[in-house]
């Protein structure tokens, strides 16, 4: 099942693609779930297949306003030069433990929505990356049971303006910049997915590939980075775990390349879906 | 006025305190605000304070349990190595932006609240820091108008698991544990605070004076980091920032002094009060 957060007519829900269209699951959780976030919590797959199944789209998948897959999660946990060609080109020592940042809700936006560049830069980079979402919270959770606590997977451009990402040691202010975290366009089930690690990610800007990996080349796979995060936090449904981006960022090109206002971006990932964002200069 | 989130009888609400207790402020803002988060918003001192003379406390402080001042923020944007001596002692060089980590509010915890030593690191250090809590909310916020975006003044202990912090470059694993952000007692707004650089701030554990500094010793002051930070992201009402640690921490020290089960951690700011935890082994 692929999942959605929407808006349509001046309104925000969640439903699932059916066709062309999407069904609004808002109706049929009301009691139970207010977003996508509570939904991923309830285990409720089985009931929304039947609801889907017997409902009539609400809209086509054109006509609506794609939103953050969750656009309210808790936690928004990034692996940093989680590939090991990114990790050389950025010039970076392995290490024993995954490189994590946060990234703030604050700073999503949807498919198809523009990431904006801000007058305050003009090294805004673009990082394609696969994203899971937590289903069944936990704490200490094994590697052996992570992929148990997996809601689905989803597209992420984890967009940075690079020359704030070097202001200090710690990335911060180079990933939170308002409208840059791109996620989307929905959450694909795990039971669509098959064998997450044989998903292939590709990063294109304007039709020129420019990032080309698989998911099974991660430092610390998906079981890893559930199992040393929720060491020390307790994942809850809708947590976000954005897994890293592979080699080929444009800040380490000869010469570096920067997205810029009326640029498309696009990240594919097999099996998922297409993540597209237009770039537009962000007016003050 | 000295504003707080707490619970009593079961029932978590916010409210002012009074002489020795607590005045409930959600049935005079019902309409209006959920929590502390939602009032620091309304620009409604003037109205809590004329209803607060004619209330009478719900409960005696000694009674209620204190919860975070803000146990919801949509940001919480530490800074780090933002005094002189500690980051000599943390072997830092100086910046010419702040240095800025993120805590998540799942880490956080109350006044009188346990901090939790985690069993899988007997490296747990505190910091005593002062938080800023945003009021009027804002983008790209001119460092002159700062100030007016201040809803009010607390005290954090931004406790971190070194050897965690210390893992890779980024010092979000070190810096997110369940139960070692402490947030409180409760919010001092600023006409009761006067110029903020001259509140003084000292940490102790089990009595012994570890941390002593004044705000005025900043390298970032207040002004600077909100206009810095509000560059990249829209502050919100509620958003914390937490202005640092000053030298004198327990990792730095020759021998190192670690916080452990039964200890008891304050850290007292001048205008605000003490905020207390004792120290207690997670069982798990």
């Amino acid at each position: 099942m692929r999942l959605i957060s929407y808006a349509w007519q001046g309104k925000a829900s969640f439903g699932a693609v059916k066709g062309d269209g999407v069904v609004d699951l808002a109706p049929a959780f009301a009691d139970r779930a207010a977003d996508l976030r509570d939904f991923v919590g309830l285990d409720a797959l089985d009931e929304a297949r039947a609801y889907v199944e017997g409902a009539t789209p609400v809209a086509a998948l054109t006509d609506i306003t794609f939103l953050p897959v969750i656009p309210n999660p808790d936690k928004i946990i990034m692996a940093a030069v989680n590939y090991d060609d990114h990790r050389i080109e950025a010039g970076r020592d392995r290490t024993e433990n995954p490189v994590l940042f946060l990234r703030l809700a604050e700073s999503q936006t949807g498919h198809g929505a523009p990431l904006k560049a801000p007058p305050e830069s003009h090294h805004f980079d673009y990082e394609g990356e696969i994203a899971v979402v937590i289903g069944k919270g936990g704490r200490r959770i094994a590697r052996d049971q992570a992929l148990d606590h997996v809601a689905g997977y989803s597209i992420y451009n984890d967009a940075s303006i690079r020359d704030w990402q070097r202001h200090t040691s710690q990335f911060t202010a180079g990933k939170n910049w308002n409208d840059t975290g791109a996620f989307g366009p929905w959450l694909v089930t795990p039971d669509e997915i098959g064998d997450y690690r044989d998903m292939a990610l590709e990063t294109r800007l304007n039709g020129q590939v420019l990032q080309s990996c698989v998911a099974s080349d991660m430092i610390f796979d998906v079981e890893a980075l559930i199992a040393y995060i929720s060491t020390w936090t307790h994942l809850r449904h809708g947590d976000v775990i954005v897994t890293g981006t592979c080699g080929g960022v444009g800040f380490k090109r000869v010469p570096p390349i920067f997205m810029r206002d009326g640029d498309v971006v696009e990240v594919e990932v097999s099996k998922i879906g297409i993540l597209r964002n237009p770039i537009a200069n962000e007016t003050v």
